[in-house]
């Protein structure tokens, strides 16, 4: 397993709001740049009706902020554009993030409020950071989120992630990896194969069938190049008589075949009776087609294998993005004591100061509350589970969390995180948080 | 203006299932991958009650497949992992497309079953690009078509492109990229502005003001290090009270405000007359805070100078992604004849045979209709606009659909094809289509 990425990111600190370096710029001028500051990434609230959300991407993101670098190229084009001026072009050249980030490890569950990334830096090393840190984590939370509850309707039955086509094509290879991590078997995406370590697979398209000059040729050329433990798309033409094409070819060792089309629960009966009928007790039956949780739970009496899911996944079934915020909580003045800061909203939840979180859970082990310390440590009771990691010390990365290894990690943790949360989680109907956010102030 | 793009993408060929390589392998044993073959691209429907969609992310595509080659990385990952055998990885080893590409110029508007992009090539040339044009396509179209609405709704008011943060960080680049095609003015991104030319802009966040000891700090700080034509973040504390400071330090030449909450049309008033009562009627109001093209349509009449668009827009408001498929309608049999393919489905409109598009304009040069043509040029009756472009020849590029100089012709495009629709087109009430589709066979 490796540690470290295995691929050449390119540089990501442009990936940044115009505002953050004229803020910078304006801070540096004031001095107060240089304030030791808190900031945190939490969602105020969960997508309308879901129960609980999963963290993704801080794996990537951590890897990221190792990235995260002006060099020339990047420079260049501030200087030459006048977005910021040459005192903060200079402090930028030797940007390199060296605070604390602590958060809720990935492929955890989350809640209203959970302070799910805290950046101890100095507002300058902080700022620059903020739509960055945001991009990844809301992105990616949205797509594990999703797939979660995809995972959860399936029940054991294994999701195959095939909605690269749907998304942008880097957002595609972060869906991808999300995906696996709340749950999902394996990925149709070989970028996300090659730099996660995640498996990929693949059956075949219509356009494949269409090629040859007739559905036979088509499957004999499939079984003959990829052996009988392909999976045959049968539903170019007519699903029996392909059905019966594909065993009569493949024989009784046929790894399976995909229905993409029509009424997928009759489909899917009828064609397990055809396979039955023949002998083909053991081939495979994978159905496609605009599945979402919903669709898949639907087909939980059907006699199917795995779920290929594409659009919905990628767009987080109806929630694209998760909402997370990036806000100052805590900074210090001149004395160098730090103080709690807060927007004055009307219409919006903000609490100032460093905030602790552990997961209350029941002598059973079940969760029963996310608990919320502001500037202190709530106690634990004995069962409780603190949620806060340490990701970065001093701007050095902890190991463990980033490419392979924090994927396959983060996947056993969203494992974990599911047993964990009472069974009504798992309920697709829309409802409140499986749990509640109990804030505790400082006493 | 550079034509070839500013920044070092990374080898796109990945972006890519698994299924497009297995079947590549099948067809290069079954011979039927070196037939000659047209796929399209095309939307079967527009996103529900939508009137129009635009064209976005042909000149990324392009880009992008210049740069769809296997090197030794990705040779390397599919061969350790066995997604293909040893033939195919040494055909991947030589690929570089080399066929002819047609479609809709970027920033156009388009209509369900629009051939929006045509490749001609062999099967395996273009089999193996599906995933990557569709993500491409999908994603920016979708955003192009939300951003138009928008800029459509905001009727001549700028509109700035602010949601970088709630979308994969290089969805957000794209994002931003197909905004300003669809009308948007300028956006928050940076990385956009250093691939494209585009223009970027910020203001402040709430963090700077709390960063400092009081809001008259924080103001000053930026008014000083910024210039007076800085846009103020006046909502932290108490908006009244923001304003007068902010007149106070800033004087007659304040650039601008930001209001990012709260009831946006009674504060704009409220903010503009006080503006004015100070003197400052030349200062301008941008409002932000969630807005989408319904809420901009309900701000027309507030007193706005300008529109900070964020999350609907990177989301493509309630559309993430624009529904195309790309499909095999017509290769070559064995005697080099081309015969026209399709899927026999019982729920889709699937038309066969090579596919050429113009717009039916009447007299005065409005849409009238969007006239298909299978297999045949639609005769043009002399109001017409032939809507296919080449992109490619023999896998070369024609020139001016790439790069910052693509973004601005796809942004006088979109312009002049807005221009051509029916007025009915920007209500933003759901809807049919603006212009129906006619297909014509041939004769």
């Amino acid at each position: 397993m490796t540690i470290s990425p295995s691929w050449d990111q390119p540089a990501t600190s442009l990936y940044t709001d115009h505002y953050e370096l004229t803020m910078l710029q304006a801070a540096l001028h004031s001095g107060a740049a240089h304030r030791r500051s808190v900031f945190e990434a939490f969602a105020r609230r969960l997508p309308d009706g879901r129960r609980y959300g999963v963290v993704g991407g801080t794996g990537r993101l951590l890897e990221g902020i190792e990235n995260f670098r002006f060099g020339p190229a990047e420079l260049e084009f501030l200087a030459r554009n006048k977005v910021v001026n040459s005192q903060t072009i200079d402090w930028l050249a030797n940007y390199k993030f060296s605070g604390n980030i602590y958060g809720y490890a990935e492929g955890d569950s989350y809640f209203p409020n959970s302070p799910i990334l805290i950046l101890e830096a100095t507002f300058a090393q902080a700022c620059v950071l903020e739509t960055y840190v945001l991009s990844v984590l809301n992105h990616d939370s949205a797509i594990a989120s999703a797939a979660s509850r995809m995972a959860g309707a399936a029940g054991g039955r294994p999701c195959i992630e095939m909605g690269s086509r749907r998304t942008h094509e880097e957002s595609a290879v972060a869906a991808s990896r999300a995906a696996v991590i709340a749950g999902f078997a394996s990925t149709s995406n070989l970028e996300c194969g090659r730099r996660y370590g995640v498996q990929t697979v693949g059956t075949a398209a219509h356009s494949f069938t269409l090629l040859h000059d007739s559905e036979r040729a088509a499957f004999a050329a499939q079984l003959q190049s990829l052996g009988a433990d392909t999976t045959l798309l049968v539903d170019t033409y007519d699903v029996e008589a392909a059905v019966r094409t594909a065993v009569e070819l493949a024989g009784p060792g046929l790894g399976g075949v995909r229905l993409d089309s029509g009424d997928l629960l009759a489909q899917a009966r009828e064609v397990r009776t055809l396979l039955d009928s023949l002998g083909n007790t053991g081939t495979r039956i994978t159905v496609t087609s605009d599945l979402d949780e919903y669709a898949i739970a639907a087909l939980a009496a059907a006699p199917v294998d795995s779920y290929g899911v594409g659009t919905s996944l990628v767009t987080g079934s109806g929630a694209p993005t998760a909402g997370m915020v990036y806000k100052l909580v805590s900074r210090e003045d001149d004395d160098g004591t730090f103080v709690p800061v807060a927007k004055i909203a009307k219409n919006k939840t903000s609490h100032g100061g460093r905030k602790h979180a552990l997961r209350r859970r029941d002598a059973k082990g079940k969760a029963t509350a996310e608990v919320i310390g502001i500037g202190h440590r709530p106690p634990d009771d004995g069962d409780d589970r603190p949620l806060l990691q340490q990701f970065m010390v001093d701007g050095v990365l902890t190991p463990g969390w980033t490419g392979a290894e924090g994927v396959r990690r983060a996947a056993e943790r969203h494992r974990a995180s599911m047993a964990e949360l009472p069974g009504s989680a798992l309920r697709l109907q829309r409802g409140e948080p499986v749990i509640p956010t109990e804030f505790q102030e400082a006493s």
